[in-house]
This record gives C-alpha cells, structure tokens and sequence, in this order.
C-alpha cells in the first residue's frame, strides 16, 4: 500500500495515498477503532455547505483572498455532488465536539482546494486549519453543521414523507365515509362509525405532527456559527456570523438565523431534544396506526379481517400462502428504534459541562437515523400497503348486524340501566338485541328500529 | 365501620357511609389494589371543571333542568375548594380508559349535588349516567380532563416557576458581565469569557424552552369533548362541544378548542408526547445548569471553586463543616426522573388500539410528576441556590491568569502551528506563555501584552 | 402551633412540638418543597433494621455503652411496627446520598431511645451523630438500608406474587391442554396449537423471570456498610461491616455479605440496573401475556373471542352492558412505567462522581414502585381475571375449521409450492382447503383426512 | 444491468445476474427501501451455523440425502468465511419475523450448494424451502441465528474487551496503592483514600458486570430451533431439536440448550432484555469511570489535575496545543447509545402477540450494536487512555494539604460539632486546620498531628 506523510502538532503520520485527508483525519481514524457508524454524509455535507460560506464571508471581511475563497467553494462543491464520500471514514464515536469530522472536512476540502489551485496555475495553497476554518472553530461549526442537517434532514425529507402518506389517508378517509362498521374501545365491541371516520383520525395524527415538526423545527434554525471556541467569537470578526448566514440560507434556501446567543449554542442541545419529541410523537401515532391496519386486516379466516391490504410477498418459509402485514412490521420497528433514539438524545443533551456539551456526534447520529428511518417507512408503507388497503364489505356488514353496542343508541329513550339489561341478556342468551329489548317490554320493534340506526348513530345528534 | 348499599349494572356493593363515592368507585377500589399511586387530584379537579360547563351546556340545549344543571355546578365548585380528596380514592392503575375515575366523579357529584337538592327542598335528584355524565362517555371525558390539567400544570405552575428562575440567571448574568474566567471545554481549559457570559447560556435556555413550551402547549388545547363514546358524538347534540369548551374557557380564563377530529382526540396523544419532549429539553437544560453550578461550586479547596453557593444545611452525617451542593442534586434526580417519566409517555401514547388509548392515567400521572417536579425543583433551586451564587474572584482570577490557553490569541499574528509550539513548551517546562512566546522568538514581550488582552478576547473582532 | 427549638451545626431551628425529628429534619423539609413522593417507607424499614445492627456490633466492639445499644434497638424495633411514619416527612428530592433521611432515621432514633432512656430512669443519652450514626456515614448507610429494602422487596414481595401467578398459569396450562385451537403468527392464521401449549409460552416466561430475577438478586446483597464516608472505613472498626451485617441476616433472614470492595459500594449501582433489568424482562412478559388475554378475549361478537375472562364492573360510563378487560389495562400500565422506571435507574447510575453516586434516593424510588406494582398487579390479575380464564369452545372450533394454514401439514408430502397453491386457490374461492386440494388434483379427499390432522398437528413428528 | 429470472409463490422477479439469492431476497430488497443498516453480519453467520447442523441432523435422522447435507455444510462454510457478505443485502427494517433473512440463507446456501454440486458432478439440486429450510421455519430459526449471535458477540467479544480493561485497571490499582489523595463526595473535598483504592472502585465495577454477564447470557443459551411455524415443531422429527443443537455446540464450542418450552421461545425475548440489563449496567459503569477519568485529568492548569492522561491528537481546531480527554467521550457517547439501545429493546420485547414477536430484527440490531460498541470502546480506551494514566504527584500532595475534610479523623477525639466548628472557622480565616484547632483550644498541636494522619485515615481502626 502507497502512502504519503502528513503532520500536524502531534507529529508525523502515514496516510494512505489515495485518499484526500490528512493528518488529524488519520489519527482518529486510528484511534478510534470502535463500531463502523460513519459519522452521517448529511453532517459532512452541511459543513460543505457551513465551509463553503464562510470562505465568502471570510472574502468580503477582507480575510481570505479571493482565489483561495473559489478553491474553497470548488471544493465544497465537489462533496456536495456525493462523489468524495470515501475520504470522509471517520466514526461516529471519536472526539464528542466532533473536531475530528470538522477537520477531516477542512483537510479533505485543502487537498481538493489545493488541487484545483495548482490546475488553475495558482501558487496559493490552502491552510486546512488557517484557510479553511478561518474564524471558525469545531466548537460553532459542528452544531451548525448538525443544525442544517436536521433542519434539511426534517423539512425535505420527513415532511415530504409524512405529506405523501397523510394525503393517501385523506383520499381513504374520503372513499370510506359512506362504510358504516362497529367501531372497538377496550378491544371490546363498541359503538358504530365509519370506516371514513376511523381513517380520519390516522389523518389527523398526520396533521398534527407534521405542524408540530414544523414548528418545533424553527427552533433550530439558530446556528452557533460565529460563536468559535467558548462562545465569545474569538478570531472571528463581528459581522462574520451574519454574513456567513446569509450565504447558508442562498445555498439552501431556508431561513437559518445567526443565534441570538452562542453560549447556549455550544453547550446546549434543547431544539433537537424537543424535535425529536415530534419525532417520537410521529412515531407514536404510525405504531398506532400500523397496529390499526394489521388488526383490521387480521385473519384472513380467524381474525378480524375488516379490511385487506396488498400480498406483497410469501409470508413464511413454513406456511405456504401465507400473506403477513411486513410493511406494518416495519413501522412498528421503526417506531421502537425511534423510542430508544429520544432516550439516548435525552440523555446525550443532558451531559454538557461548562463552555461545550461533548455528545454531538451522537446526537447527530441518532436524530438523523430517526428522521430517515421514519421517511423511508412511511414512504414504503403508503406506497406498498396503506394506497392498497380496501374493506372487506361482507365481514365490516357481519360484526355490524352482530354488536350488542348498538344498544347504546337507546340511552335518551329507555335509560343507562335497562340498556345494560337488553345488553346483557341478550348477551347470555345469545340472541339479538332486538328480540331481547322487544321481549324485556323496554320497547316495540318498530321503536327499535327507530332508534337503533346504525348510520346515524356515526353523529351528533342536531 | 358502618355500610351503605349502593348498587350499579353490576349488582350491589357495600360503601362506607362517610363516602360519598358510589357502587363503580367501591369497585375499582376493591379490584385495583396495586401501588398507592392515586389519580391525579389536577385530573379530579379538570373533571370538576369539565363537568360544570357540561351541565351548563346540557342546560343551554334544553337537554337538563336548570335545578339540576345548578346541583352539579355546586358539586363542581366544592371539588374545586379541595375539600373533597377523601372521596376520590381511587389509583392510577384502575382501567386504561379512566372510565373509573370519571364515574368516581360522576358519583361523588351526583352525592354532593343530591345534597344540595335535598337542602334546597328540591325532589330532583342526580343520576351519576344520566345526568352528571350526560352527552359524555369517559372516553371523551378522560382526555378532556387531562388535556385541561396539563395545560393548566404547565402554564400556570411550570413557566411561572421557569420565569422566576430566569429572571434571577438575568440578574446574574447582569452583575458578573465584568467578571474575565477561563472558559473551559471537554474538561479542558479553553479561552476566557466573563462569568456573565457563561450565565447568559442557562437563561437562553430557559428562554427557548419556554417558548417550546407555550408553543407546543397549544396543540393540546383541543378538547376531546363532544365525541362520546368512540368520537362520533353520539347521544350528544350537535352544538354540545362547541358550548361545552366555551364555558371551559370562562372557568379557566384559557383558550381551549373542541378538538376538530374527535376520533384523533381519543386515541392519540402526540400533543402530550410533543409537550414532553419540551419538558425533557428543559430537563437536559436544568441537568446542565445544576451540573454546572456543583462544579463551579466545586472544592472548597480540591475543586474548581469559582463560585460559592448558600450552605443550606450540614452536609454530612460524619465529615464535621462539609457543604454540598445538595439543590442541584435535587434537580438533577428530577432530571432523571423526568428522563424515565418520558419513556413512559411515549410507550404509552403508541399502544392505542382502534377507536381508543386504553394508557390514559399512566400518561397523566407521569406527565403531571414531570411538570410539577421541574416547578417545584426550579423554584427551589433558584431561591436557595441560585440566587445566593457569589463569584470567587481570587480564584477566578488565578485561573485566568495561569491558563495556556490565552495563546489562542496569537493565532492571527503568528499561526496556529506556532501557537500551539508555545502551548505546548509552556506546559512542558511549566512557565508562562509570555516567557515562552518570548524565549521562542515568536514576538516580544510587548507585542504579546498587546495581543493577548482576556477582556478583549471575550468578544468577536471589531 | 407548637415547636421546640432543636439545633445543628449551622444553627437553631424550630420543630413541631410533637414531632420527633430533629434540626436536620427540620432544614431538609423546608429546603426541598419539591413534590410529594416520599422516601419510600421500605428504605425506611431498612435504616431501622441497618441502625438496630449497626449498635449491637459497636456494642460488641467494645464502642457502645449497652444501655444505649438497647434504646436503639428499641427504636429501630419501633420504627419496623411502622407506628412511626408520620416522623419520616422528606421527599425523594433531596440531597442525593440520602444523607437527610440518615439523619432523619438518626434523630428520630434519638428522640425514640431518649424517651425510653428516660422511661428506664438512665441518664444516657443519644446523640443522632455519635450514637446511633456511630461508625457509619449516609454514604454506607444508604446504599445499605437501599440494599436491604430492594432485596426484602423483590424476594418477599415480586416473587411470591410472580409465583401465585405462575401456579395459575400451569393449571390452566394443564387444564386446557387438549383444547386444539388455531395458532396466530404476524396477527394472521397460522398452523393449529392446543390452548395449554399457548398459556405453557406465558407460564414459561414467569418461570425464567423468577430465576432472572433471583440469581440476579446474589449481586445486591453485598453491603456498603463499613465504607463510610468515602470507603476507606475511616472511624469504624476493622471488624464492624462483618458484624453488623450477621446481625442483619439475623434481622432479615437473609443472606446479605459485607461488599467486598466500598469503593465500588458507594460509587456504584450496577447490580439495581441489572435487577431491574430483569424486572423490565418481566414486564415485557407481563405485557405480552394481558395483550394476549384481552385480544384473545376480544368481542364479545366482533373480535378473536376465544377465551372469556371475568366481567369485574361495568365497562363503559355511556354504553351499556360493557366489559373490558381492566385487569390487563392495569398490567399493561404498570409495564409502561416499569419501562420508564429503567430509563431513570440507568440515566442515574451513570452518573456517579469520584467516591460517591448522587442519585440514590431517585434510584431507590423507582426500583421500589416498579417492584411493589408489579407484585401488586401480578396478583390482582391472577386474582381477578387469569384464575376465571375459560375458553370459548364454540369459536375455537369455528377457527379451526375454517383456517387454510393447515395446508402447513401437506408441505411434506406434496412440498411447499403446491401447498402455496391450495392455499391461495381456496382463499380466491372461498372455499375450503380439502375441496380446493381435490380440485386441484394434488390429493384424494382420503389422504387429505389423513394428513390434516390438526391434533397430529400440535406436536413434532415421531 | 444484467437479470436473472427467479420465482417464487408470488410469481416471477428480475435478480442481478451475478448475485446469489433468489426471489424472496429480491422482494425484499423492493420491497423495504428503508435506511441501510443492514441486517448485522453476526446474525448472518448464526444461520449458517444453524443451517449447516440443521442439514446434519436431517441428514441423520434419514430425511435429507448426504450429498445435499455436504453441499448445505459447503455452503454455510463459505457463508463463515466471510467472502459472501455482498449476497446479504437486506435491512433490519423488514418482516419483523426475520423471515426475509432466512430465506436470504437459504436462498443463497442454495445456489452456492447448487454450484458446489454442478462441480461435483451431481444431479441433485437444493431447494431454498424444501432442502435448506428442512424441519425448519423462520419463528424458529431467526431467533436461534439471534441467540448464537448474541452469546458469541458477549462470550467471544464483550467479555475479552472487559477483561483486558480490567487487568490494566488492577495494575493501576497496584501501582498506585499508597499514593494518598483526596476523596471527594458530592463534588467536594471530602476525607482521603489513596488513588489505588479510587481504581480498585472502577475495577470492582468491572468484575461485577462481568459476573453478570456471564450468569445472565445462560438464559439466550435456549434455542428456539425445533418449534417451527408455531412452536409445535410441526413438520420437524420428534428428535431435531436435540440433535441440531448438539452440532450446533461442536461448531461454536458453546454449551447451547434445546428451549424446554418453544412456545416461550418464539414469543419472549426476555433473555435478551435481561442480558441488556446487564449491558446497561456495564455501560453505567464505563460512564462513572470514563467520566472520573476526564475530571481527573481536568486542566491542565484550571481543572482538577490529578492524573495525566496519554495526548492522543489535537484536541482543538481553533486553540492551539489543547489535549482533550477524546477516548472518555467516546465511550461515554457508547453509553449514552445503550441506554437509548437499552429502551428499543425493551420496548420491542413487549410487543409480542400470540405465537409470535415479529419485532426480532429490531432487537438483534441493536442487542448486537451495543455490545460491539462497548467492547470497542473498552479496547480503545484501556490500550490509548487507561494504559498511559499517571498521576501527577504534585497536584494530589497539593489538594490533600489544603483539604479540610482531615478534620474527620478528630471526631472520635473531640466530637463532631467541636470537629464541624474547626472546618468552618478554617473555611472562614483562610487558614489550616491545625492553626484553628490549636487557636480554638480542643487540642495541642502534637495531638493534631497524631490524630490526622492521612494515610491512616484511608483504613479502618484496628
């Protein structure tokens, strides 16, 4: 294997030729040698982004020359087209400020800057640490770089998703309102609704998180970029931040603003803990819902079996045809892989001291892994199960006909009580309600059928 | 002891005379002996409210008469006085619905309220069903009364008591503006800021978190009320909702709303799960602050002793004179409290199953403890801590003066390699980074004078 | 009011006349208004049961006057007929060595054995401190009376109930062992099993629960007692951990040893994060199992509906003749909170600093009520709802007939794909599997009777 | 591109040409395009395990020619080799039964052995279902591949990494056995204890959790394999079971059981809550000493500064010659992952519905994730942070001068108020102790210095 020399304050290292980064990238490579969770592309991809404007900025203040400012964008261009993916083979489990991500960028971004500088015929080369993290420091660029990650991993990526399967409940929830079906509580038999209206409430879940992910996620917009070691702005000039901003927002056009305090932002985490509350809030309402639509679809002879959804692959190495609820499977184990993320996000954002809270890279981690995780899922289960479900019209009609809970439409009339005793006779005698509330003298046959409509009994009454 | 017989669809059931609750209280306490941990008296008190506007409502829509509508607003009002916790015995590990507390109140009411009629010479009397629930079912009753409690707890306990707490980190961050440390990260001495700097990042957290707050507090705001038994609003009229949450409004002077989707109010509760993972944020925020506080606090010689907190009490029960730092162990125990509690929550909220989350009190309870825990830790911390929080400033100073780590300032006028060469010799002979920069030849004694200005570095350049 | 004035070593204090704390009490009460979950009685219990043997082993030393021995052995005996609570007022959220409820322990040991001094006509007295604190600190005494209590309460307590419960399940394991019934894998149909072979998979997983949880047990019974302050044993005797803890096991009747290493004692809680792992596998089971019961239960008319558990109350405050299956929504709480309860213990035993962890009390707090309601609901739903489990025999055999997942048993004799094939076909048509299997020419009506045997089906083939 | 067309019960699927699996895995891959953490490696290597002692024991009990046995045999061995990794292509987020990685197996172990037996000049082919699945279904094989998964990865992984961290902690705990320091208890200065006993706590730690480990890893010995579809073991001879386990044992040199109850087996994964309960504890662990060890090494000139630890890398990107404790807060991120670890699994471990609990692939992920990351992270940090530890004896003798928590050894001569007095008035006057209690009066100098000696004060009396 072919190698070059780098250096740095510690000394000499070896570096593989091949590769672009240099001598910190290397060390830590070599130092920590624990689990293979690369530190995720959406994080070196919003330091291209964090890089690439602050070399404008660090141009306009004056500070950089304008040829190293173009190597510098060259480069951050070029990680932002996926293409130099492996130079960047750093864990997650390295240095809790993430520095060492932080300089394999500044490294990897020199190597490519430089590069194109000695094409352009250029005597400039670049500085990874005095050029391409001028007025920065790992300690503001890391959460800023964590921040655009999660603010683009949420906005383009979970909402889309969640936007996809919210509108194919809503075209459910329209094409199912006329099915009138026993609605359950407790598991237990209870009073009808329509199938439209179950469905609606799944809507509605997609509803509420989706204005909850994008409010929560305003939060952390504030990017600690300007803030340099401790907080103070230390070498990094007063107008820096601001202007650095401006450039994030042109790139990606979202909103991210300077943060008003830079002392929270190293040492805090609060946004993305509250985010991921959204997130598990999500994930909360899929379990449920995914749960509803495995249930509803149970059977297909021995359970409830209310509606079907797409066979989309044998479902057992054992049982020939037989057809399992996977893509329910998955969400629900997204769901619990989402469950155990908030905790270690909690716990992460809990463990800062003084000037810096040393858990990013983890919490970085685990957010970004939740975000894809529910996307993907939600995507796979729109498009493979929930856009394929349909009522099983002759078993919705059975259980209807079949339920004791329609006895609750005669409360105004007969009373709570002698409810319960048409209910529960008719019950022990297994017969219907009707011939029981006819035979207990509570009322006539026609009153009953008066009173006991299962349609109307979906609403209020007016 | 002395019985009374009471009776439910059930049969009948022995109840202490001195009770005022009923035949369905008796039975959930007999059938519920597990823990002592008892439902809520925020969630009672949420019922109370609830039911009273119901009554005025049922009023309203001709649906009650008028003397009974005012028999349950009595018995509301006296459960509101406090005075009735006795009759409501019942624990939290009763059914997943509520079902059970919500007809301990419907009893408890319906004695108070036929007390009253009674007084009044009147021969109305109140049925717990039929009157005091009526156009209710527990499973739009329950949440309501949760949703009321939590929105209360958090906005009328929890960000009074984060306020206080703020004001007074406003205050300090005020007065220790002028106060130059050294700014510490990953443990590791780090380039200075002044103490008032270091406070101002705990009040930005209590400023962001409290925006989560009340931000994320509205969506729980929407009331369940109205949709009955299994969202449809069944067997209650029309515009009962809509009333009912109007005269929440005037009882609580907040602005609740009928819930636009009843079927999501009853089986989902990604509000509470969103809320709490604002709790959670402010708990990770608090975990900081305290841990911050105790290692400042540190020593009184073996420590970091920059600052001095009150000694509020002998510390140990054998080391004579020793003061802990014992306020911020309270709240960082909440803290993990509130970790676990939010676990709980989210399990909780994802195991609903069709039309209804049968995990309603252990949501409430956990969501309750979290809330009063952090105002009531947040109270305490701020008025026998923090407000007595004093700098040290000899060590402060002695600390800033001995730091290697002002050498950061040379980075624009000699390099970061160059720097660090002065660090690091500095470290390893044990002198002064000025003798050192000197001896090494890197600049004069004077121009390090000039450069290397704490004050001055406590900010960005100008 | 009435107070007497007591005082420590930061000053005097007033305290109600007829309360029996001291000044430490006082101070801590007043300090910590935070919640209202007290120190739980058990660690009570077990500083009573710590304090009684810590005496007569400096007694035995040589340390002790035995008079004063005696009068804390009598208060610790009063303590232990729990006709004292009312003296032990602190919350959880305290100091986090738990050094104020020591001291509580301290000064109402004190005030007790004064009082029968007094009483016996001696003119000894205890001091809190030098008597009854006498060779110990709170940083070995708490973890001890934490040890004693967690041990006392998982072998006296969870195992019995878990074992009540156990018993349970294997009569109904037995009973119902020859009752065939279809099994269910991904909610679908799936290949025949007998009603005991289902509940043996419950009753298994009590039995390895109980030997998790008593194995696990072993590591909690090593005591910190005989550290001290920070584990050295500084002021104790060299042989005062050995003989107070004979004295404990003479107490307790258990096997409790004198922690090998303080060090670890006081800094560590691996072996309560490890029990309440076991409790959370417990939970898990527990979960499983009242899942299993309701859904089983289902209906009564439009759900699985093949067992029937007992109608406890009524179910439903607005739909009359309603049951539910309560007993489960109990357990399933209670699983939820356990869940939480470990997130908390795990969040606080990481958190140890140096000689000591200050995140006892929280500790102690909820290993104890994960324990107490997991006994308590283990019991109420042996009790109330397993014990009165019956099987629905006329829709276990409606299932059985109609399930195409019997076609399982042809797999060996016309292989999986033309078994697939049968299966699908039948289900297409709606019609049963031996029609479809004939029809299909892959069998004769004879060899299908012969080989579908859903009894056969239950076990392996010989 | 270039496709092969393969089928399955669905109908007929393109696959890669130069790819070994078959239609399912194709389907799969299709059908869940969720995230990429792949189905981990150790679970891979499980099947082929059991696959290869499934094909002997069919073999052997006359149900699978020899010729198929071998080329099964040939084929897991090549899957064990490591070199087939690129034909496991499908993510954890699946079937929650793990069926789609079964028939992954065995579709790959088929073609493998198909071209195995081409070579050999064969006419006999594998089936996927037929010959590698013999005897075999997916409810039983994926939790036994997750079983031997699960105890090779703690037998083979976790308990090496521990062991050497342990061993280089006793020669610390040796070496460093009479230098006497200061203790410190809720963060401040407390009585002294030599540095070697503070080591001996951690090292204690790590006994205990190893004991843990070892004992509560015998309950996931169990295997599953025998129960089949439903735990019935239908369609497996009676003596299957038996036999594959005991192959499986001469392969893996384990002591691995047949489950006594299969119906458990498939449907609770207590076992694995348990072992992860132990995780927990070790990582609680690793968190205490990782965090002790930065704080010791705090500074170098600001902090506590006890020890030294060994400068990896550069610790900052901004200040020049900072050394930063990196392999802590890569452990501590391990921590804080398995607590979040620790959450999914419980969770998903509840999950569980009749025969099955299809949350298996979940549960393996991140059983598997936390016990390579905390034995990585033990290696790392005991050969480049524990190894290198030294103290820094000026420091420690610094701290244990100035301390006044000496004042403790006087109790037993002057009393603990006459003791407390001493070290407030010499907190107060800035003076020693030995001053004050001379000028106080309670005793001569001489006495002082026979009384505290610091190095007696780290044992008990004898």
């Amino acid at each position: 294997m072919d190698y070059r020399v780098e250096k740095d304050t510690i000394g000499e290292i070896k570096v593989p030729s091949e590769k672009y980064w240099g001598a910190q990238t290397q060390r830590s490579k070599q130092n920590f040698p624990i689990g293979d969770e690369k530190m995720p592309k959406e994080v070196i991809e919003g330091f291209a982004i964090l890089k690439k404007s602050a070399a404008g900025a660090n141009f306009e203040l004056g500070l950089l020359e304008e040829k190293k400012a173009d190597a510098i964008e060259y480069a951050a261009d070029q990680i932002l087209t996926g293409t130099l993916e492996e130079h960047f083979p750093l864990v997650v489990w390295q240095t809790g400020s993430g520095t060492q991500s932080n300089m394999n960028v500044n490294e990897v971004m020199a190597y490519v800057g430089n590069q194109w500088l000695e094409e352009q015929g250029s005597e400039l080369r670049l500085h990874p640490n005095d050029d391409v993290n001028k007025s920065q420091s790992s300690n503001d660029t890391y959460p800023t770089a964590m921040h655009i990650a999660s603010v683009r991993k949420v906005e383009d990526v979970v909402i889309p998703a969640l936007t996809q399967l919210k509108n194919t409940l809503q075209e459910k929830m329209e094409a199912f309102n006329d099915i009138v079906k026993i609605g359950r509580t407790h598991l237990q038999d209870a009073t009808p609704l329509t199938l439209g209206q179950e469905v609606s409430g799944w809507h509605r879940m997609l509803v509420k998180t989706e204005a909850m992910l994008q409010e929560s996620t305003t939060y952390v917009k504030e990017l600690a970029i300007g803030g340099t070691a401790v907080g103070t702005g230390l070498n990094a000039h007063q107008d820096f931040s601001e202007k650095v901003v401006t450039k994030i927002n042109e790139v990606t056009e979202k909103n991210f603003l300077s943060a008003p305090n830079k002392f929270h932002a190293l040492t805090s985490h609060d946004e993305l803990v509250h985010v991921h509350g959204a997130l598990k809030a999500l994930a909360a309402d899929l379990m449920k819902i995914a749960n509803d639509v495995r249930w509803l679809a149970s059977g297909p002879r021995c359970g409830i079996g209310e509606i079907t959804i797409p066979a989309n692959e044998p479902g057992s190495s054992i049982m020939p045809g037989k057809v399992n609820p996977t893509q329910s499977e998955a969400v629900t184990m997204v769901a619990a892989q989402v469950m155990g993320n908030d905790a270690t996000i909690g716990f992460a954002a809990s463990q800062g001291n003084f000037e810096l809270n040393v858990f990013k890279p983890v919490i970085a981690y685990n957010f970004l892994q939740s975000a894809q995780l529910l996307a993907d899922s939600m995507l796979s289960f729109d498009e493979r199960c929930v856009s394929g479900m349909e009522p099983n019209h002759e078993q919705i009609e059975k259980y209807l006909t079949d339920s004791l809970m329609l006895v609750t439409a005669l409360n105004p009339h007969i009373g709570y009580e002698n409810a319960a005793k048409i209910a529960k006779t008719a019950f022990e005698k297994d017969q219907t309600l009707k011939e029981t509330a006819v035979e207990l003298g509570h009322l006539t046959a026609e009153q009953f059928d008066e009173y006991v409509d299962p349609k109307a009994m979906t609403k209020p009454n007016s």
